[in-house]
């Protein structure tokens, strides 16, 4: 499959909102990270013209409308699965078992059986040598890999309190119309699975913890909206009917969690949380620090040192843009900051290095499946008033 | 009872932490507020030359120990609660019964029974034309009126989240010692008491909604602790003994919470928050528009208008000292601002002048039996392993 | 002239703003600080039945409308001079003279050699065991003394820039009333002396360094006004007059400046920056840190450690409430924040103990002296185009 | 020139820090933006491996070394020109005589007369429809876009006073090594044309004004420093030789200035300004409203509406990242922040559309003109201890 030079072909299958990240993260990497060269072989889209237009804009060579295709072109090792959650699994499935690196966006799945049957082919292909990601992006932004840096040199001890909301507003208006994301036979879920699944993988991430149980809930303010374009452009996309649709969704869910190591976690998302744009806060309490971000100024990252001197302690706010901080050192000088389209590039330079130097590559299927359990817990526990669950 | 001058007189009953910051409120309310004149007749305390060192600096006529001296006293109006909360229900019972009008510190009582008869006597002295408040003077911080005055005046519209939280970090050290407030008996509660009385109250008091039902928890980190000083001087303080103590009550405590209304709370509070000493975060997310507020900043409101010219929205921090807003005209020109003090100042104030005028006075023993329902929801859900409760 | 008990009696003059400000601070010191107990035995002012009223709000045993009244009363030890500007140096000096201490409200004076004169009358008392101040009280802001505690300590080093400002906004609209403040004849100049004393005071004591020279400008953007009423209460007010009146001093100045030691100071002073309430900011950047700081949020403090470990460093913002804080101990727990008003409390803690002690007290009216002469030098070269003077 | 596509072939000069700023701009730009295709043609660099390696990572089809080459080449229709200040007029006038487009990195030149002659050449290139933009790219960023909409539309009014200042603290540490920054005849001068030119611009193009007379000053702190590598692989960049060399430039340097439009101005910058990364903040205050930005954080703009309803004024949060957001559409959904590196990306595609669409592109070498000016007055001002100076 490799090339002579190292250099990978990537397929992306979808187009839309993802699609246009994704491409600008394989087109960039290679300017900033030392990583096997990258060819943008295929961008697959239903919809002939609207993917041929893509492809033109964002850089690919060509275009398919089958994701199918992509299984059996040898210059393709990478497939990039941008589509709905409903088809994640089949897609997903299939390249492993073609022999290609797979990424897909998250949640890994819309259901829990999706998700283990592509944990499994993913331990299986990661067995014959491939690579297969779930893209949990926030993870690499600078920021958050920080945290993990101080986490991990034991800077904030045992861990008693995690906070991790993810706030957004953008159905907080009534009349903001339908789209795919709204459908669970598409989204699968709503607030819940598309911000919820990356505060749970961060929790997990972060405290290398589990969590022991939960009590969930899940809420729907806004339950009928007007039918709408798809407004995503991707394959699951189809236009809408009637002058109202039900939304099946929900617009925000949250839990209490006890963790295996002993703390505690409130988890928060929602839709209709105004003025909130895109509101990922986490904060960590441990015995020796503390740690709180915001992805809405992501370049910083604030830390409270509990032994550092009597009377100059405080959250320090670390703008995390100088060349020793994780990632940063391919980018500008200090102060400089960064986008959040970076957190994907930084994904992908990671998954190109380590599929040019043989390392497993995370965030993988697995814990892909392991967050899809949280939130398949907060779902059991949330339709029974918020009786405990175990993951 | 009322003098010819409509003075009042005060008995104040303990003097540690709170008996320092009611006796600054009762000296100073009448220089800043048009106020019935106060006396500070008498404060109580069961240690002689404690209570009389006190008196002295914060200026008290007279000293006694044991505190139903205060209720053949003629001149005493007015009966200021400052004990452990297993002492509130007695003598703020006896308080009434001997005609006198009475604040009991927040929460209003140990235990749901004491509050229920607490609430009784209130209800009848209140029908005789006495007072009876229990003291959430987190009401009176300017910017949280000024909250309730957006809310009131429909800006935000219809709430869908509130996020609540009360994080402190005194007891985050292991080794911190035993005191009055770690005993089950003598606080009936830890944090959930101490810290939730308080973001129950401005959850109920800012939403004019109730709790229909919740989810809660509650969890102690560390299970005993070295036997300290009663550390608060207060009536119920006593020595330690052995060289370690059990806890026996919680560090941390959190609900979520339907209310009636539709919208959903997240509360949580904890005395084990490295970093932050008075972290009351307060979140409002509604239909037109958002509020947040931090008692470590607590002359600063932030309010974002849903409703605002497109592109020109954001929160807007709120510096909440000009003359037009709520309690300041009694202060500093615009930007000079007020302490923490001074939510007792304003409670007085508005104490005074209820009683002068007639009028009802907020918050009531009702109010604060309110929210023992819900510390008491908590609690029993906590012991279900956070089922369903309704308060 | 102290009574057996070490206790002090105070006359003030002066009962508007700064005179309800130090009201305050007398009648609380001796409740939280082991201080010699104070009298308020005579507020004076102009309009008796005003000062009547005043001195019963504030608490003040008695009254008078001449200040020279005070001078004969064997019961004051401490005269507290809040009169406008020009009123001064003729009431200090005879207040020394008569073997009073003496505070004054800052600007020292609202000419040089007014200035001059009260300095050399202070040296004169100081060496008889008077003691004189000048009252700047933001010295005594917690965070400001931390401040000083860190610099004192080298952990910033040799300083390099000193930023500060002090902007306000009040006389932003043009309608806006003239008053005595905008008089040169009683104000001497407008944001000049009212705001630009305060900052360089800071930067003088903070850096403990000198200005070698400057260059300076002031501007006055709104030069004629509604006359209004005096607005203060002071003893200098007067009524207005016609329709216009002209504004007679600056509404804005700033200043570069060349510190002996190397440094170089930025200065800005305005009462036309809409939305900055009491916007006194300070930024000092040295070799080894920073330390940054608003007047706005004056329980916080910022500081900055180039030596901290590298990649964890940045602004650490110290909530500047715990009981090893400056000041800090008198007060309440961690994070109970306090306000504007005690600094002025703090000053006279700081000035009570002083007289108790023997110590000698500071600001000293020589230190006074020399900020006047740094705002004088600021006029002068103001009127020079820039050009560079010496103080 | 022009290719029947209307593609343009671009030629840049200079391949370090500005090299990869600018290639990934020239490579991103088409992605994000209707604009005409770029063919990145020619990177130029005097050491010939350097730019290979350079060309190859950020996607050059060619090299050369001698930028003369760029001048006969057909496909070249932009000439980029990132080098050292002291060749900009050198290689601006040749591609302009050459029928080039120019862009210039910032400042415009070195000195005046080098600034003049570009101008002219400019102007007389533009007659024959021919683009010569400076790049002062901040005008780009959203945020800044945004006051400038916000300035324009009257919304603040009448400007009474403009803080500028850009801080960074790169050179804080005495041993931090020489590079040809700090060579006058390489770079002309030093924080002052480097962060000086940036301030200065945004300063006259966000009021729309001129500065009529400045007040200026500059400083070196650490005169000598060790030999180091140029440390930037720039053309200009040349080895070190003794131990010790001699700092040639300004480390700080700042201005008082009126404009003529009736405001004050106040300029800093400084690159010994410890914490402060990359901190470019302005405020502007006007009539109506005020301003702030802070380029640490350059996807929030504050704003305060003088006129807004009383009692819920102060600074709002603006953060600029919604699709009616000025160049904002072209990215993500509202939260979802932007990096530094897309100033450039707005400012080239700004010029592309310019050159389809035969608008006159800014910011023009008049207007960069027009900043040299001010930073020769500010230097002429600083060699005469601050005297008054006119641009």
């Amino acid at each position: 499959m490799p090339a002579p030079d190292g250099s990978l072909g990537v397929a992306a299958i979808g187009y839309a909102f993802m699609g246009k990240a994704h491409s600008g993260a394989w087109r960039n990497v290679g300017a900033y990270f030392d990583v096997p060269p990258v060819h943008r072989r295929l961008l697959v889209g239903r919809d002939a013209e609207a993917v041929g237009r893509a492809a033109a804009r964002y850089g690919w060579d060509e275009t398919a409308t089958d994701w199918r295709s992509v299984l059996e072109r040898d210059d393709v090792d990478i497939v990039d699965i941008l589509t709905p959650g409903h088809l994640h699994a089949e897609i997903a499935i299939a390249a492993l078992e073609a022999g290609k690196h797979v990424v897909v966006e998250k949640p890994l799945a819309n259901t829990l059986a999706e998700a283990e049957a592509m944990a499994a082919a993913a331990a299986a292909a990661e067995a014959r040598g491939q690579h297969a990601i779930v893209n949990f992006n926030y993870r690499r932004v600078p920021a958050i890999a920080l945290a993990k840096e101080l986490i991990d040199e034991g800077r904030i001890g045992a861990i008693r309190h995690v906070r991790a909301s993810y706030l957004q507003d953008w159905l907080a208006d009534p009349s903001s119309p339908m789209s795919w994301r709204l459908r669970k036979e598409q989204a699968g879920s709503g607030a819940l699975g598309d911000l919820g699944a990356h505060i749970v993988d961060l929790v997990l991430h972060l405290t290398g913890d589990r969590i022991e149980s939960l009590n969930g809930g899940m809420r729907t303010f806004v339950t009928r909206r007007p039918a709408g374009e798809s407004g995503d452009g991707a394959l699951g996309g189809s236009g809408g009917g009637g002058p109202l649709e039900e939304v099946t969704v929900d617009d925000a869910a949250w839990a209490s969690a006890h963790l295996w190591g002993g703390g505690v976690a409130q988890l928060e998302v929602s839709r209709f949380a105004g003025g909130r744009k895109n509101g990922l806060r986490l904060e960590l309490y441990g015995e020796h620090g503390s740690i709180a971000f915001d992805l809405e100024r992501l370049n910083e990252l604030e830390y409270f040192d509990a032994r550092g001197d009597a009377g100059r302690q405080g959250f320090t706010r670390i703008l995390v843009t100088e060349s020793g901080h994780p990632w940063v050192n391919a980018w500008w000088p200090d102060g400089h900051i960064i986008g959040w389209e970076h957190s994907f590039t930084h994904q992908f330079a990671q998954l190109l290095g380590d599929i040019r130097d043989g390392r497993p590559s995370t965030p993988s299927f697995a814990e892909g499946l392991a967050v899809q359990r949280v939130l398949d817990a907060i779902e059991r526990s949330a339709a029974h008033d918020g009786a405990a669950t175990a993951p």
